[in-house]
């Protein structure tokens, strides 16, 4: 799990309970953060750098650092650490340096979920959970009726892998919606100013979107 | 009704089916997409120029053309014939010159519905009904359960009335999200990316988005 924030500590924290061993990256081994959150969540829990997490991550890396930084920390993981993982990527490409709402650091023609996989053509990048917050990403249930969790990725496989994991997180089969291909990342990071709208609207109640056909 | 595409005639014809009447106004008088659909609707349907249609618009005026050259439209159509007018703006930025999937012509820090309510400050712009094809925009039961169509505007007066008109094509009240402020077309506009990778894996099949909370 790379990043110590509220994603990093929830989804760490889901996976741990479920029974995965998960370690926390930071830019430190004993960032306080990090620390807590090994406290709190017991067993299946450790901490390290972030080249220490993604070596951790055997089967899955989880990028659940703020978008601006995101490449930066991928590259102080290590793409070795990275190479033929999967990688799944929750960043925003937020830039909150604008003032509120904030504006995105790359979209239109391209998107962090492209770039991080151009940079690291080794890894697996899946980009899923982006499009909603940390407590309705593992606990779908939080919001009432049915709603829809994207999942977009070259590789078929790891995007299969990472739907068994938003089934052990409580997502219906029914409710993920698949992509093919990681440009669709692109459509997944545009939506963020349509959720910091509908955020500001509707508050701290648990919301998400679902695709009606 | 400025614009003769698949949106004017069809958000213009549910208009005309309703008894309200219409004018679809294009570049010149005698356009043949708008002299087909005012033959095939009848009654409450007619055409001019844009200036036309516009003046004749005395309770809402719709701007239903390609977002690239909608300010051109709406300056042809004029500043007197809109001001205090309800504009109703359907149109997306789409830009089809990089090829496919289209990119937009603005975003992240600006949005078309914002552009358009500073080039004609004294129209009320409303945005609305963009984020979905043309038929669901008028025929919401084609879409299977519950979704929603959002209404952004800076003028509450002028979302009310638009409000009302999606009431009159079926739209049911709960299922209408309104926005305070023109800025959130921003949102609206940028979703744009996320409804074309959706209509690439859907299909034709009408679809469309619902907010769950």
């Amino acid at each position: 799990m790379l990043g110590t924030g509220t994603v990093g500590q929830t989804v760490g924290g889901k996976l741990a309970g479920l029974g995965h061993d998960v370690c926390m990256g930071s830019r430190t081994p004993d960032n306080e953060g990090a620390a807590a959150w090994v406290e709190r969540t017991g067993e299946h829990a450790s901490q390290g750098t972030f080249a220490d997490a993604a070596a951790f991550g055997n089967e899955i890396v989880v990028n659940a650092t703020p978008g601006a930084v995101s490449l930066d920390v991928l590259h102080a993981a290590g793409a070795d650490n990275l190479a033929g993982k999967i990688l799944l990527d929750i960043s925003n490409p937020l830039d909150f340096s604008r003032g509120m709402p904030p504006t995105l650091t790359v979209c239109n023609t391209d998107s962090l979920g492209e770039q991080i996989q151009r940079a690291f053509p080794d890894a697996r990048v899946v980009k899923s959970l982006n499009t909603m917050n940390a407590r309705v990403m593992v606990d779908p249930g939080s919001v009432r009726g049915p709603h829809t969790v994207f999942v977009a990725g070259d590789d078929h496989v790891a995007r299969w892998q990472v739907k068994q994991l938003l089934l052990q997180f409580g997502w219906r089969g029914d409710a993920i919606f698949e992509f093919d291909g990681i440009a669709k990342a692109r459509g997944l990071e545009m939506y963020l100013p349509l959720w910091l709208a509908l955020r500001g609207a509707i508050g701290d109640r648990p919301f998400n979107i679902k695709v009606a056909s």
